[in-house]
């Protein structure tokens, strides 16, 4: 293997499995990183789920990719060494890390703990980080973080499915809250039911809302119900469905990533009400204005959450036992991992065993 | 001529003119009113103002047309009867109806003087009122109105420039005031300078917000700094300047009622920014999701207001002296006014002197 320049860049040794290409494909990877500073947090990872950006990123369908690619940015380990400036958490600590690793700290967003919206923002991988190096995610056996970017774990929530909440989670968390769905009394619709989804269902109804689960597979019923303790649901393609549940819901979290019709979700709120993107499709949606203007309706979108709100629901969810379903796969499984993700073939999300099956000892 | 069921259905006589079909083309018509009842005021029609909304209706653009129509939303009149229980008004009285007068008043929007929100609001024409009659609206000589739709006029308010102001001026109001881009040291958008738009910079300056105009014609740039008092100009499809504002604006209200890109606009809003439409295209926009995503930004609709507000901002209007630029003309100019509306040959709004010009005694 050519030896690569982020492997010499930094003076710790790292490994990893990276994309070098918009094939996708991901293999193992020499690489390094920097030496923990004063406010640096360095940890082994343990666990790091798939999020469907991992995928998108792995491809470059969002025109952004910096390759080689380490993705990763549900990241959970364990504390080995914190700088002389580290307040938040010690060595042995269980830590997790999220979808971003650096802010500007000054702009009106960060001054207001919102990190995720700061056009600074540096995120966990494929990014350019505050020295100019390209920033490595989750998919690897260390990672290096400023203390601000760590969230602590708490004891009781398990590690495994525990990771996804730290990008599933606070996705869906924040704008249920942020929006005001987040409240008993009020009814709010979930649109998809996948790794987004499945956990946002769980957030909603521990916050004492009436969930309506809103799908194109009918097949998704019984498990919305039954398993994950939604209040009903309702088939998107369904025209007597959509016209029995016109006008009842206050919001809507549409989780969805593909490019799907918007206007059966404005009949479905109430006046007033307020459709939340947090899916990304690559392609423009369709936008229909006489129905947001006949209800004061919006449409927002909402990107993760700032690191106070990202400890507040990780802390939330150890609190409801809320945790994401997931399939824990080894290292090696990755590429499978990513054919099945595209296909929708998970239950609902993977999660890499990486402290006890990524092997940076085998010849590569 | 024919008599037809408007003209007897109801016991007192009335004359207007109106569309009998999708040509849009505009005649004299005999038709009938109810008698004032006890909640009712009667009114003598002075002025109404041609909204664009008009010219969509008399040619059942939106579908929703209900033949004849006699159009017209933007009245003015001086009051000539009350009912019994009538409060707000007396014989003498100037007073404005604007676009809706009726709704349901039991619903959470009538409950929060949001009647424009009503699932069951009455439009002021084309609409099917409480005794099941088509409604017809002020291109004609007489209104009858429950007092609850019945705006006072303020003394020092011109009729005729005043009139617009009761839709065109309520429906940037109120979205300035919602949205809270109506305060000092707010940096407000404004997407094209028609009938709304050169309203909404003149509430928008009122409020204390800083006004930037956007426009495909670089022609308008006098216009808006000059004469309206915006703050600055900005052509839309003059990339370097859309650059140069990146980032910058709280909040833009987007007047356009043609198809045009939103992604642009996405692009001038900050953080938390929010775009408004109050304009209503007949075809779907193109929403892109990752910019709403990236700075938890919005796309909203705002349609009109209630009548509590639209009280409150013609009181306002009279206050700080914001009319609206018209053009009075007789009633008989009116399908030449229409083919001059539909290619933008306004400045900025017509005008109907209705009570000097509407001729019932003329044979039609």
């Amino acid at each position: 293997m050519t030896k690569s320049v982020p492997e010499t860049e930094h003076p710790v040794k790292a490994f990893g499995w990276a994309a070098r290409d918009a094939s996708g494909h991901l293999s193992p990877f020499n690489f390094s990183r920097r030496e923990t500073g004063d406010d640096d947090v360095r940890f082994k990872v343990l666990y790091c789920g798939i999020c469907h950006s991992d995928l998108h990123s792995i491809k470059n369908e969002w025109g952004l990719s910096l390759y080689p690619i380490v993705p990763g940015h549900e990241i959970v380990g364990e504390v080995k060494e914190v700088g002389s400036k580290v307040e938040k958490v010690k060595v042995g600590d269980k830590v997790g890390v999220g979808v971003m690793v650096g802010a500007c700290h000054s702009c009106d967003s960060c001054k207001n703990d919102l990190e995720n919206y700061c056009p600074k923002m540096i995120l966990t991988y494929s990014s350019t980080y505050y020295d100019g190096t390209i920033t490595y995610g989750g998919y690897s056996d260390t990672m290096v973080v400023n203390e601000h970017y760590i969230v602590r774990f708490p004891d009781n929530m398990p590690l495994d499915a525990g990771a996804p909440l730290l990008c599933s989670g606070i996705t869906v968390y924040s704008p249920l809250k942020f929006f005001g769905f987040a409240e008993p009394g009020k009814h709010v619709g979930i649109v998809g039911l996948g790794g987004l989804g499945h956990v946002a269902v769980k957030f909603a109804k521990a916050f004492g809302a009436k969930v309506t689960v809103i799908s194109t597979s009918p097949s998704k019923k019984e498990e919305a119900l039954n398993h994950l303790g939604a209040d009903s649901f309702l088939v998107s393609r369904e025209q007597d469905q959509l016209l029995a549940a016109q006008g009842t819901m206050d919001g809507i979290i549409d989780t969805v990533s593909a490019v799907h019709p918007i206007l059966p979700l404005f009949g479905l709120l109430k006046s007033q009400g307020k459709l939340v993107m947090v899916g990304v499709p690559d392609k423009p949606l369709e936008l229909p204005v006489f129905p947001l203007i006949t209800g004061r309706k919006t449409v927002a979108g909402s990107g993760i959450g700032g690191m106070k709100e990202t400890q507040e629901m990780i802390d939330f969810a150890a609190k409801h036992n809320i945790t994401a379903d997931i399939e824990v796969i080894p290292m090696d499984y990755v590429n499978t991992a990513m054919e099945r993700l595209a296909k929708g073939d998970v239950r609902y999300r993977f999660v890499i065993d990486v402290g006890n099956t990524l092997d940076g000892t085998k010849p590569i």
